[in-house]
């Protein structure tokens, strides 16, 4: 109670204005700090104890490194781009700081198979700070969950707004960083193409959240579909799973939600299992990017296991139907859009010089060239024509790389010497980043699978289809580095072959 | 694609107006009925198709059953004294309907654990339908994702509306259940006093979501407190986690919370350990249900891991601080409430005689006495002052057991032929419920609980404090019988007591 008493003894003494009022004077001139004290400091902050002397809230990362310190190196994002190259710097070099909304990496690939269960969320989502255990051990690194709102490259900082878990009760917060590295991983967006409708309506499949609403969707429409009085045209739609764009997610989730029917439904939900229905939605051939024979073994095997293919083009999604174009109405009760990514409202924010498909620019070191120690990397950049270099497609497999390379190439700048701001306009750089494709994969369903070691789209190669490129997809994910939890993963491997 | 075209086809048929038309002259004359359809087709219904003549929305639950019928047995709540008695009722006498919000029931003793990830979320929730198998097996065992709002005892009939999962993009929807046999199970709520604020601004601890919701939070302070330019006040109060309610709740969820910040947080968020703080504030002793000895030995465990113990009277509650009655004012960042339960809205809207407390008013045999075919048990009921019995206490112990009773008197009864409506009238029920308390336990931390085996206050008997009673605590849960999680809870179990 000796505490409880002594922080009531001082709740009389300063008042939020005054705070405020100081903290302002001590703020360096910068109209976003002073609006985010205003805006937060509005809020009741009822917490007051007499200010001790070192009470600076400025100090720290807001302030530019000392040359005595180590560098900061700011990472924006934290998907596979981000988190490659968190776990690649060399934190004796460098401290990070990862600005991020998101506090964990998404093991994307796996993500559809934890829309019906095959997976625990838990198991596809790393946190930040196992990747990176400096973030939380040492003293000058963090994860901070905010967005990054404005670029201020001739200051070298970066201002931004905290997220705020759409909690009411929570205001978001605004504050900068000063950085001597800045790496921009902030990723894509889901891309509606304009089309009126799909963000109200329709669920997206990139984050754990999208998994989680899709799963609770899916089994609220199976209780609900056994309510009496609902007509058949209504359990239908219900029950009818809509999922636009053919690309590996599109095809893996159908792949998934018709293992789901055919399994867990007709065992769980028998009073309803003629009604469901999963129909994939692709206004030109699916899986476009594979290989002919793979495009075709995937068409069978999905049709074999009922799910609708429909050759189309959506026009408009309204709250329990799709229009396409030619008209027709597709009713649904579940809705699931992955027709791929477009440059998010950062990207599209930036000033630099674009790529072509609008990301940020970037040369064959992936710096931004017009400014300086800006990097970016992942399925947020792009090669700028002046390169020669073709934009590289928006991949797990490209990202990491990308992240791998910049890894290395900051590694040996702060070795060098380079590691602060403008400390490194001359160095010699060494090799540009080189993509190889390795090859596409994506799974049908349980034990079926299709992998694609093509080099590019023309080239001739190796492709698999069946168990065995199966098992090489789900291989590949529980043979990674830094997925801690692979010991689930295998868990729910082993059920699903049966072995456990 | 011949489905495609084929409900294609069809879409230009009947119109939902006439579909709803032929539905409202179909249905018995329902005020309920009537509103739910024209407020459920109101909504854009588009899958259309020419009905089928079997196609008849009322058949099944909405009428009375046929003596050549097996009896419907209508279970409102899938709480404790639900899914006891849906375990325990025989399925080959009865069909069983459960109408609740909930389709899982919830360990409600483990979920203290949840909140700082000691328990997985799965571990703790038992979907009804693997409770009783029936119910997704049988062509007239349901259940149905509702609550119920309106009693018609005079025809045997429930009235009900679907949950919406706070989907925006769903209507509740109303329905009617005949019963032969109505059991309300549905619990209580979490009682607020009407102290100002409860709601908007704290979290209860009694739903999986309520755990999930503190979890997040818990977090999202954690990580935001690391933000530069954050005041030592502001970070003080971020992380200053309030618990209200010192009954076993509140004392087991501080206790998780101590031992998270001793263990997790001075790992994981090294920058903040000093900043984070507990308060447990309650108005008379903590555990005072338990023995003296048991309640020091609580107190000293709590104080030693750094709990504050606070005796005060919540007056008002805030955005970021509690008002005590004596003035003080308690920031806070994590709002925890656990004062006790009080009569839910159905149950104070039933017109039934109540007991002492507001609660539904039972018998020595756990029926309604005015009425007929109608039970309540767990934390909804209590015994009338007639019946010259106390009300027992709101215990997941009092609730199975009573589930347990009445699943044996109704199957005694279906035996005898009195399963249907109106036909137990005469029967002997035989032996009423008796409940003896085989004691309380709470845990307060890791390898620390305590078991009071004493059979009432006043009597002496057996307690038990230290890890022997923690041992006893956590088994008394693992050897659960109908926790399928089990083995996933052992897992947990044995990595806290370092086994794995």
């Amino acid at each position: 109670m000796v505490w409880f008493r002594s922080f009531i003894h001082v709740s009389s003494s300063i008042g939020s204005s005054s705070i405020k009022h100081r903290y302002l004077n001590k703020s360096p001139p910068n109209y976003f700090l002073s609006i985010s004290l205003s805006q937060h400091f509005s809020t009741e902050s009822t917490f007051h104890k007499t200010p001790s002397p070192d009470d600076n809230p400025y100090s720290g990362l807001c302030r530019a490194t000392k040359p005595s310190e180590k560098p900061r190196m700011v990472v924006l994002g934290s998907g596979w781009a981000g988190c490659r190259i968190m776990k690649d710097i060399d934190t004796t070099i460098y401290d990070v700081v990862c600005v991020s909304p998101r506090n964990h990496m998404v093991f994307t690939p796996l993500l559809a198979s934890t829309c019906v269960g095959t997976l625990e969320f838990r198991s596809i989502a790393e946190p930040v700070a196992s990747i990176q255990p400096a973030i939380s051990r040492e003293p000058g690194s963090f994860f901070l969950p905010a967005h990054c709102k404005v670029l201020d490259t001739d200051n070298h900082q970066v201002h931004c707004e905290t997220v705020t878990d759409d909690e009411k009760t929570l205001k978001p917060w605004n504050f900068t960083i000063s950085y001597d590295k800045l790496v921009i991983a902030a990723g894509a967006e889901a891309s509606t193409f304009g089309i009126h409708g799909v963000t109200e309506h329709a669920i997206f499949l990139r984050e754990v959240h999208h998994a989680q609403a899709i799963r609770r969707k899916l089994l609220l429409n199976l209780m609900l579909s056994d309510v009496p009085g609902l007509s058949e045209e209504e359990k239908r739609r219900l029950l009818h799973c809509v999922v636009v764009g053919g690309g590996p997610t599109g095809v893996e989730f159908s792949g998934e939600l018709s293992d789901f029917i055919l399994k867990d439904v007709h065992l769980r939900y028998a009073h309803v299992k003629d009604y469901i229905h999963v129909t994939l939605i692709e206004a030109n051939e699916i899986l476009s990017s594979f290989d002919d024979r793979l495009r075709h073994y995937a068409t069978k095997q999905l049709t074999k296991s009922g799910v609708r293919l429909v050759r189309g083009v959506v026009k408009d999604v309204q709250l329990q139907k799709i229009i396409l174009n030619d008209g027709t109405e597709v009713p649904y009760g579940l809705l699931v859009w992955s027709t791929g990514v477009g440059p998010s409202a950062l990207t599209r924010s930036l000033q630099f010089p674009k790529s072509p498909g609008g990301r940020i620019g970037v040369d064959e070191w992936l710096r931004i060239p017009s400014v300086q120690d800006v990097f970016a990397i992942g399925d947020c950049c792009g090669f700028l024509e002046s390169t020669g270099k073709p934009v590289l497609p928006a991949l797990a497999q490209v990202a990491e790389r990308q992240g791998k390379y910049l890894g290395n190439l900051l590694n040996k700048i702060g070795k060098g010497g380079g590691g602060h701001a403008n400390r490194a306009r001359e160095m010699e750089l060494g090799p540009p980043f080189v993509y190889t494709h390795l090859g596409s994969m994506a799974t049908v369903g349980s034990f079926k699978a299709l992998v694609d070691l093509r080099q590019s789209k023309e080239a001739k190669g190796l492709s698999l289809t069946g168990f065995v490129s199966w098992f090489i997809w789900r291989s590949a994910y529980l043979t990674r580095p830094y997925l801690k939890q692979n010991l689930r993963i295998v868990g729910s491997f082993l059920r699903m072959v049966g072995m456990s």
